[in-house]
């Protein structure tokens, strides 16, 4: 057994409370080292003659990836208190892991030398609003969705369309125009719309904020943004903002305060300034996003910067019902401020979703105190680059993704915001060189993978264009130039996605990863449904033969509708070039 | 390369702000994998040329274990955010270690690739008190330190050491007896006393509270007490209260209410009550402190309980103007009460240490939103194991600390609250089957130990007794039945600290572990100091030969002021049983 491999600490995404009466715990090991790992666990204070008492239940595999398995197991502890070690099985060796090392028997003179998951207190249990498991989110970037109110277009506007995009270029996208659009995103099937920042700011792209109390006056008033909430609302749709608090717009009046009046401004600690005057050349010499001069860098530590902010975030939920927040550049923002954050809109409404954009491993925010889910761009590379750019193999892909639901609880998986693509990133069908069907996979495994799926306004037309501002192209509402076909396949997903639990909540389970063939079958498992889904990622029609026996069993094609049992022991299927079967498993296991 | 024994993960000890400009980065590898590791990093918003920008610097190995070598670098980063991965060199063989995984060469198109330190925020740096860094506590039993005035002794108060302590007896101990011997304590030298609970309770160990407000009048009165703390402070003398806030005792008067009004009583949610009416067998049918059933788990998660014990936090702090809050059982408290209350206490006194008791592994508290320290009971294990017990080698020692050491952030480890023993374990004397050579060397090791180290009352003159109530016996003041020798051997080493800031805040570094002869060879490195500590803990004297080159340098034997130069190359010295050296080198390095 290789020890080095061995890794388990709670608490984290190795030991965790699922909810306020489940434990899980999760262990990795080398890959195929172990046959069996068990859990040896029990409370803390039953003893009996001098020997602490302790139970032993098996954990199961719960995924592997390159050089790794892990496996897992839920525990109801009765007084909400373990110690726990684990029991190594591989052929006839033996091995006791606990936190004070190896052994060959496990140690009952003493607890300590256990994992300890000291007590399952409900308030530190991560939750995210139960809504959002359910959520389709589609992200609108508001200049460039529809234009409805004309009178609005700021100057320079452009003829809708007419141009690609530019980092300065402006064709009038407004509420208005959205408000028009909703039963569009209604047919479509979405439940949330995640907008790019609406507040005064002088940019298309509005993230470099003016009035973080004022919409910006090209989308609207806010009697329009009050109309546009409550009209989502009544059709069942949620409403999540862009939270601009890692640094303000060079034209937000605190910051102008202190550009004029220098160290004498009452705003000076309102920012990171590193010395006065202020100057932008060659580079600024106070913190911005970036090395942006007109992004300067709030000072979120500020008692009074906190109070304002926090008083902005309470503010749209208060006033206009919004039930998100997404927030940008969120780890550069100190943790403290994160979790008075929480506390405050929690307060308001305790199901508002709060969303951190972070491209990185973010444990550190999921810990229950602080956001509910982030962007998760480790999943968007993934899928990129199995699906679009071939870069990585069937199994190299079925690895990443194991890996990404095993760097967090499961919880969080269950909330974790899953994107394709955003006005960050090149287009997807852009990414997948054009190939429609490729676009169609991504979308297939997106819609079927757990958490809140979200899509890029305009992908599931198959809108293109590079990296910003071309990923920033006008929505086409032309339908003879809408790829409608892709459209529907979209809204069909979408459709599956709210009929079958497993879609949104299922375990994920990688049953096959042909790297010849490039193609791929896994299933999702949520309670007693089953469904398996295959997917060609190939140019050449393949024949695909199960790897288990489903004789007997009846199966439903969720594409087809078409009911069938299984006769012979292994169900094979052809599959054409960037084919994909969805079959619903009766009476699994 | 074993590519499944690297791990980094940031932020916790592996990638941690040390202060508000220094990030600190660490690495784990197999053991004598890799000759060299190299950090590559660099601004994340620096490019050129479409190539991401970044720099190399050589990382030192900081120590090692049975399994693995930890690698360790400070960095600055002049904008305070950081991009990074790792060049592992072994051999021939070079290999990148990135967030995305492993590559032969560092890619450069994208920061994704790499693990990254969003933003130093100064306000989520883990700062403990610096004062606590030049603190040696001294643990006082109150019951069981010196009874000053009979008058207050309760009911069947034995004369003083009388007879062993059982769980029941009570022998008088009172503030006025600690104001009475302060200057002993001055005589040894501690500058911090950490009090076991002194509120009102029925017990002797009064950790089962009937009134968080009160004092027990068999220690004395809030006057005394307030003398007391004013006697410490006029002598350098901070003091630290033991906060009992996981569950009350069995006669507070909430618990009481709920005893006599069942459901109907408002305290009813102060407590985890699952079934009315209460019932205490065949096991409390409420949540408890083990199953004991006078100690009632308290509901720090409702807002009135959370509020009843900030007011006594902070109401201590404010009125008598103690130091520092020792929590119980603290692991077993919801984290969000933590946050709280380190609010709540730092705002009335910013200096303030919040120390928990946590027996295991507790990186979750020490994240810098919650505790100052933990009892490093890993520390006191390691020690017990090598030196009292034998149960250990040299080197599985040296293997022991290192793994301490490197399960926390350096800023963590130098606020460590290191003891030896405590109220709750047998005295050290008797661990060492009553060698008090051994409870020297104890002594000289944990006094030489970076952190905040703690005496047990007694231990410095030899009491003795085995698991609790036996550890708890009568201070012994008739000087003939002190251990004088052992009170010197204290004494001089807590000089030595002070006089050092080697022994308080330096690195250490294993330089030799030899497990035939069982000695120890480690240098504590602080700036330009460094002073080098030979422990000989076997019963047979032995010959070392340091094994580095001193030649020319100056060197001075701490224990004894000689000061010599040594002209070989080699250092040799013979030690006798149990025997030790501590040479401090001039210009070394």
């Amino acid at each position: 057994m290789l020890k080095e491999a061995i890794y388990h600490r709670p608490k984290d995404h190795f030991a965790y409370a699922y909810d306020d009466k489940t434990l899980h715990i999760r262990l990795r090991t080398k890959k195929d080292d172990m046959q069996s790992v068990f859990l040896l666990y029990g409370d803390p204070y039953v003893w009996e003659d001098g020997k602490w008492q302790f139970a032993k239940k098996e954990m199961m595999k719960s995924g592997s990836d390159s050089l790794f398995d892990y496996w897992f197991i839920a525990i109801t502890p009765p007084y909400r208190r373990l110690r726990y070690g684990f029991e190594l099985c591989s052929g006839e060796e033996k091995l006791i892991y606990t936190e004070k090392g190896f052994f060959n028997i496990p140690p009952s003179d003493d607890i300590a030398y256990y994992f300890c998951f000291p007590f399952l207190n409900k308030i530190d249990v991560f939750q995210a609003p139960e809504w959002v498991k359910d959520t389709v989110w589609y992200q609108i970037f508001p200049e460039r969705f529809a234009n409805g109110n004309e009178s609005l277009n700021p100057p320079g506007t452009l003829p809708w369309g007419s141009a690609d995009p530019t980092p300065t270029s402006f064709f009038g996208g407004d509420f208005e125009g959205i408000i028009h659009r909703l039963d569009y995103l209604v047919e479509l099937g979405i439940n949330g719309i995640y907008f790019t920042p609406i507040f005064k700011a002088p940019s298309n792209h509005k993230y470099d904020t003016i009035d973080y109390f004022e919409i910006d006056p090209q989308f609207g008033d806010k009697q329009t943004f009050k109309r546009l909430v409550d009209l989502c609302h009544q059709k069942g749709i949620r409403v999540m903002l862009d939270a601009v608090f890692n640094h303000s717009g060079y034209y937000f009046a605190p910051f102008q305060h202190v550009l004029k009046h220098g160290e004498k401004s009452k705003y000076k600690d309102w920012f990171h300034i590193r010395e006065f005057p202020l100057q932008t050349e060659p580079l600024p010499n106070y913190d911005t996003f970036a090395f942006v001069p007109t992004m300067p860098k709030l000072n979120t530590e500020n008692r009074e910067v906190k109070q304002y902010l926090l008083d902005v975030a309470t503010y749209w939920i208060r006033e206009f019902d919004i039930d998100g927040w997404r927030l940008d550049v969120a780890n550069e923002v100190d943790h403290q401020f994160w979790r008075e954050f929480r506390q405050a809109v929690k307060t308001v409404k305790p199901d508002v979703y709060i969303l951190g954009e972070i491209w990185h491993d973010s444990m550190p925010w999921l810990r229950g105190d602080q956001f509910d889910a982030v962007m998760n761009y480790p999943f968007t590379n993934g899928v990129l680059r199995y699906f679009a750019k071939n870069e990585i193999t069937a199994s190299e892909f079925a690895h990443t993704i194991t890996n990404v639901l095993h760097s967090y609880p499961n919880n969080v998986n269950e909330a974790a915001f899953n994107l394709l693509g955003s006005h960050d990133t090149p287009r997807i069908l852009t990414e997948c060189g054009e190939n429609r069907e490729k676009v169609k996979l991504m979308f297939t495994f997106q819609l079927s993978f757990t958490g809140t799926p979200c899509i890029y306004y305009g992908d599931e037309i198959g809108l293109t264009g590079g990296q910003d501002p071309l990923c920033r192209k006008c929505m086409v509402w032309e339908e003879e130039k809408q790829d409608r076909d892709l459209f529907t396949h979209v809204q069909k997903l979408i459709s599956l996605r709210k009929a079958y639990q497993s879609f949104t909540r299922g375990e994920l389970r990688f049953i096959e990863t042909n790297d010849e063939t490039n193609h791929l079958v896994y299933t999702k498992t949520y309670e007693n449904e089953t469904i398996v889904f295959i997917i060609n990622n190939s140019e050449r029609e393949i024949d695909v033969a199960l790897p288990f026996s489903l004789k007997g069993k009846k199966l439903t094609n969720l594409w087809t509708n078409e009911q069938f049992a299984a006769e012979a022991d292994q169900l094979k299927a052809t599959l054409p070039p960037y084919g994909f079967l969805i079959l619903k498993i009766e009476e699994w296991k």
